[in-house]
C-alpha cells in the first residue's frame, strides 16, 4: 500500500489535471488531485455516481452547485460533502500556484 | 453533511486529544484528530479491527510499528496505511504546536 506525501511529486508545469488513486478497497477510492488553473469545461456540470467527500489541502477553487446562487470560494483545509447526483463544477482553481484536492468517494 | 475546516475550530489550550467525527458510512469512518503534544502511553500499542489510511496535515509526529525497528517521523502530507491489526503506537506529536491528521477507518 502506498505511503508518500500528499505535497509531494507534483511535475512542472502540469498540462493537464493530475488524478492520483491513494486507495481503493470495496466501494470506496480516495485519490489526490492536482489542478493547475484548470476548470470544468463552460456548460458542464458533474453528476456523479458515488459521494463525495472532498477537501482542498493547497492552493485555492471555486465551486458551483446547480442548485446555489452563489460560487463557494474553498481555501486551504475547507472540505465539505458532495451526495451523488448532487450536479456541480469547478469554476476556477488558483492560476499561480498547485491546487491540491483529497477527493473520498464511496457508495 | 458537515463541512467546515481542517484547521479551524480548535480550542486553546487542549486537555486531550480531540477525536471528531466528519463522515461515518456503512464500513467507513472519516475522522479529524487533532494532538497537543499528546502520544500512546508507555507500553501499550494500538491495535485495531479496521484498516487506517491516515495523513499528517499540520504539527508533525512520530509513528512506530511493532515490526520496524525505527520511529517514522512523520511531517505536513506525509501518508501512510496501516493494515488492521497491524500494531503500532504514537511515540510524539508536536509539543510545540497542534498535530492534525485525518483519518480513514474502514474494512
Amino acid at each position: 500500500m502506498k505511503s508518500g506525501n500528499l505535497f509531494g511529486g507534483i511535475p512542472e508545469p502540469i498540462a493537464a489535471e493530475i488524478f492520483e488513486e491513494l486507495l481503493r478497497s470495496g466501494n470506496l477510492k480516495l485519490e489526490r488531485i492536482v489542478s493547475a488553473g484548470q476548470a470544468t469545461p463552460p456548460g458542464v456540470w458533474l453528476d456523479q455516481e458515488s459521494h463525495e467527500w472532498v477537501a482542498l489541502l493547497a492552493g485555492s477553487a471555486g465551486l458551483r452547485f446547480e442548485d446555489e446562487s452563489e460560487v463557494c470560494a474553498l481555501k486551504p483545509g475547507d472540505y465539505l460533502h458532495i451526495p451523488a447526483h448532487r450536479r456541480h463544477r469547478v469554476e476556477w482553481t488558483d492560476p499561480r500556484e498547485k491546487t491540491v484536492w483529497l477527493a473520498l468517494h464511496y457508495r
